[in-house]
């Protein structure tokens, strides 16, 4: 069982909420790699907590602290270390978590799979904290896909009932991902903006939690990256999507709304753009046979509710095997899909960085 | 990029729709196992194609040839390699595919990745038809995992605007998925059956085809198998899943209803049951943080409408990159989503055994 | 446990001794390769058993058919299987080897970790036979890397007491690789040549068999291929080199004579020459830090005597747990090593490829 | 290209040798596993530098730092991150070696492979250093094994022209590796030890280096781990062993002297001892077919003397393309074989732990 993803580009995380630091290894980055610092905490201050209210995001905590692989800014080709330091951990409120696991979090096959040996406080390992380090590790990725003319943005699609304006799937502007990949709580639509938040506002005010979606678009990607069987592009992404705690569902293109659809509708035919071959639609989201077709890949991911609310809940003790109500303490998140975005994003570049390194010449 | 799937129990996939033989090599089975052949041809048989009219299916072709790792009907523990020969392989039709791509299949992004070296002949290695070895390596899977008191079994659960009677999340039975495994053109509810075929012939009628969904359960499964970040069940399983060719979505569970739900609707509180620990829902669909919870593992995959359709379509001229009408000619499948019922379950098979056997004791 | 090798290029090996087919699989060679039959043909001619008398090899048997991935003679992308249809096939020399293991070989440990299960017949999947579509594959790599301006040559450097010339580890020339490659039993010296059949021939006569070791050069190699820590190119070949049945040591350049050397005598210093920089001497055998230096690559591997004399022998009947005594009946080859060449060559071909083509740019 | 070892159990190593740390990430533990963290300091202290005067290893520096993955000192199944803070690093003596490659250095090979950007400050990531963390990683691997009866230990068995006594390949006791495995320049002989002494100073007083070999045993290990062609104890131990900057030559059982051997010498005969089958001698290293037979794994590796020599040698500065001499400043270990020692050992233990833990049961 490994927290390590990637074949010629690899990412190996590390860490537990409330250990000493979390961080993450990246191994197989090309040398000469200037990094852009500033817009690597860019990234990580948009997941960060705390970003909900203002779509400005600051700078606060979650410092990466580069241990290897970098110098002058610059990538050296041996493999980069990145920690980040634990502060302000208070484990006191979890300790009756040990014995009561949280309806819909990792607590009861985690004791079970690890004999009760795993670190539970925060979540430990499996706390969505551990993403902080997949940001960062997109993050550089990003910028090694920049040089090579791709660009990478998502939104939050959907929260709840309230949904924002779908990718236009056969024209995505490198100026609309820029600024969606720039923000905090990303939308296309500023109306779908503000209802999202009220949907958020609701959850919290009922002690409860509210899920959503989030669509990625990533463009400039040259034709016939990825392969069929079991190297396509889809199985790749999903791969590294699944690994990113709540989400729960991938679809690419129109995805379950192909089921519905007709051959005549569903079909992107050809016509010559510009002297070019190109595609009249783009329903397959960019990826056909397992192969980037050179129109902009699409994905949606839908990520479940926060599982921890402070609602009382319905428990069974693992010691006594009685059931209990368990009462979350603390503060939550009442939704983590405007943070889930760099994260997706982040994996997206990752995972293409990956594919697009396997590319033999 | 490889045709190749899995870390401690591994598929390579070989061979073109009009090659001379397509086949595949399993590696690290355990010794001992007794196959069931009879089983195994079942399973071919009902992704073999022609059998839409029947829900008997009848052993006609693609009939596998085990050349290693057998002896006396028993594995060996050595690597079984079997292939398929491929008869009545008329390549004639093909003619214009080298030059005028069709929409949505795969012709035109693997012209650019292969530089006009692939065999296009009947789709090639790109062929629906490479879904045989993946079916019979799931039909050995699935006698492994038997052994370990594990089921699964799929239905069609969507074509068009058909929908079956989907699987009672938290409470599937093991009469049920035996009963769906062991026939053409699963569906629980016999009048949707009715509607799907109905859903089929009407596209046919039109020179078109459908898409759909198809279900899948898994029940027995230990508590903790997988892990969580990159090594989640959700990962293993949609990474092959997206093998499958038209497959263009994935989800666990309620999958993308999460998006619209609160913590409150979603979260699986846990019960005592017979004395032990149970989930009083199963909206995960057996998978938390990654790991099985010993509730049945339900997913679901969108598959695209079949590409090849009689209709006139738009296309470009490779070399003389004019727009040209295509019209494939031919007998098509107007719905392919029947026979990719026990592709979808030999693929689940196939991943979660290879999960299982990563377990380390 | 997997019967797999490779990386960007992968080898999947198949079959047994007595079986009906062995064979490979191999994933991820480039689309667009010419390939010279007549070429694979003499390598898998060089390894086929009945050469030792006779330096000019004959083409007899282990005809390799291949399955898919190859049009034209061209190599399509797609994976090429391989298989050689097994004839001539005695089991019945075999039958007391069940349950008593012969000395040296593979029979007792395969027992007890195949629970008897494991094809036993002519060694069966352990069959030095399996070398034959390595042999295959290092054959097709050869013909990849000479396209890249790559030459492999190997020759029996020692067999019993005599040995061969060694290559002048830093001046060798494509001539001699060239002819080294394309004949049996292959030596530098002609004296040489005819003293190791002396000493295999008296090996015979006293039913006894004699080992020895192969040295391989491979030319042509761009500098920097191959990385330090865990990917060094003596890593990765010596990985694939112990694959092969016998093989019980390794060393590149000097190798175990650098333990008696000082640093002055050993390290390669550096010179101009035609303008570019060189080595003085080659003791590293092309290979420092882990990546090649553009000298030649030098390699050395020690083979041992056929475990199967004539002899009686001491062994156990598992069944008894008692003492017996054991003669291995039928005709044996009384010395491997130069049948052993081309095998050698092959795994340095293909290892070399498969790194080469990880290489990213 | 990448600096990561393992299948089940993952090894990843990062650092520079005058960066501000180096470490590791071991993914795959199993989790409750108590650790001895003097245990693991002490062979830390076996390797680290300025031991040579002394029996008795001393905790001075190269303090692993434990950032995740244990709690209370147990394991907790999630990654095991470690760090080693750089501390009195001295940058300044390395700057003439940006255009002078220092002779059998990867001075040379890396320039070339990374453009130039590599870190060659103390050799960076190609530093010898990088070893505290596989040293690290060996020395966890050797608790767990230690749990299934499993012991290893290595001693110099060569340095220059002085060789201590070898194993006894057939009866190697617990007590003598338990011995060898806590002392620093490990040897049988105190006599050998003390002439090897005698063999550095005089390399020392002559401003040079010497070479030798390690040999390392393993006991206690079950019949049957490890496979044959792809997956052979041989090919994943000397797959890891020449990683270890300065091997170049692995050998098991007899190894090279196989060569000079009849079949009759060099198999081992069964015999039953104490009711049990066991080998009358052992000359194949406790490996036949790729697989461990019961009796002591014995292997052999050759180190080549430190290439870092204070004798003036000739090189070329990468930039003007012209001879210049090269004088190595500061001080440099005459021989890093007894350090060596507890590299080879943890070498041997992690990847033996690995491949016990991909038996699948």
């Amino acid at each position: 069982m490994s927290s390590e993803f990637g074949k010629s580009l690899k990412l190996s995380v590390f860490g537990e909420s409330h250990g000493e630091a979390i961080g993450c290894v990246i191994d197989g980055l090309p040398a000469g790699v200037k990094l852009d610092m500033d817009r690597i905490y860019l990234d990580m201050s948009r997941r960060a907590p705390g970003k909900d209210k203002s779509a400005t995001p600051r700078l606060e905590k979650d410092i990466p602290h580069i241990l290897s692989g970098v110098l002058n800014n610059t990538t050296t080709g041996a493999p980069l270390a990145m920690i980040i330091e634990n502060t302000n951990t208070q484990s006191g409120d979890y300790s009756n978590l040990m014995s009561l696991p949280r309806p819909s979090h990792s607590d009861y096959p985690a004791y079970v799979k690890y004999s009760g040996f795993n670190d539970v406080r925060g979540g430990g390992h499996f706390s969505g904290r551990l993403t902080a380090p997949i940001v960062f590790a997109g993050a550089v990725a990003k910028q090694v896909l920049a040089q090579k003319g791709i660009t990478i943005g998502a939104h939050i699609s959907k929260i709840g009932s309230v949904s924002d304006i779908p990718f236009d799937m056969n024209d995505v502007s490198c100026d609309t991902l820029a600024e969606l990949s720039s923000t905090s709580f990303s939308t296309i639509s500023n109306d779908a903006n503000k209802k999202m938040r009220d949907e958020i506002e609701k959850a919290r005010m009922n002690q409860d939690s509210v899920g959503g979606e989030v669509e990625c678009a990533a463009i400039g990607l040259p034709v016939g990256v990825g392969a069929n069987i079991f190297s396509t592009v889809e199985s790749h992404l999903a791969s590294m999507l699944f690994a990113i705690p709540a989400v729960k569902g991938v679809e690419f293109g129109v995805g379950f709304d192909f089921a519905g659809m007709n051959g005549s509708q569903a079909n992107d035919q050809y016509c010559v753009k510009n002297g070019n071959i190109a595609l009249k639609t783009n329903n397959n989201g960019g990826v056909l046979g397992g192969m980037t077709t050179g129109a902009p890949l699409i994905l949606r991911v839908a990520i479940k509710p926060t599982p921890s609310i402070s609602q009382p809940q319905h428990s069974v003790n693992l010691q006594t095997m009685e059931e209990e109500t368990l009462v979350i303490k603390g503060r939550h998140d009442p939704c983590i899909v405007p943070r889930a975005v760099p994260v997706v994003e982040g994996v997206v570049a990752f995972a293409l960085l990956d594919l697009i390194m396997q590319e033999n010449k």
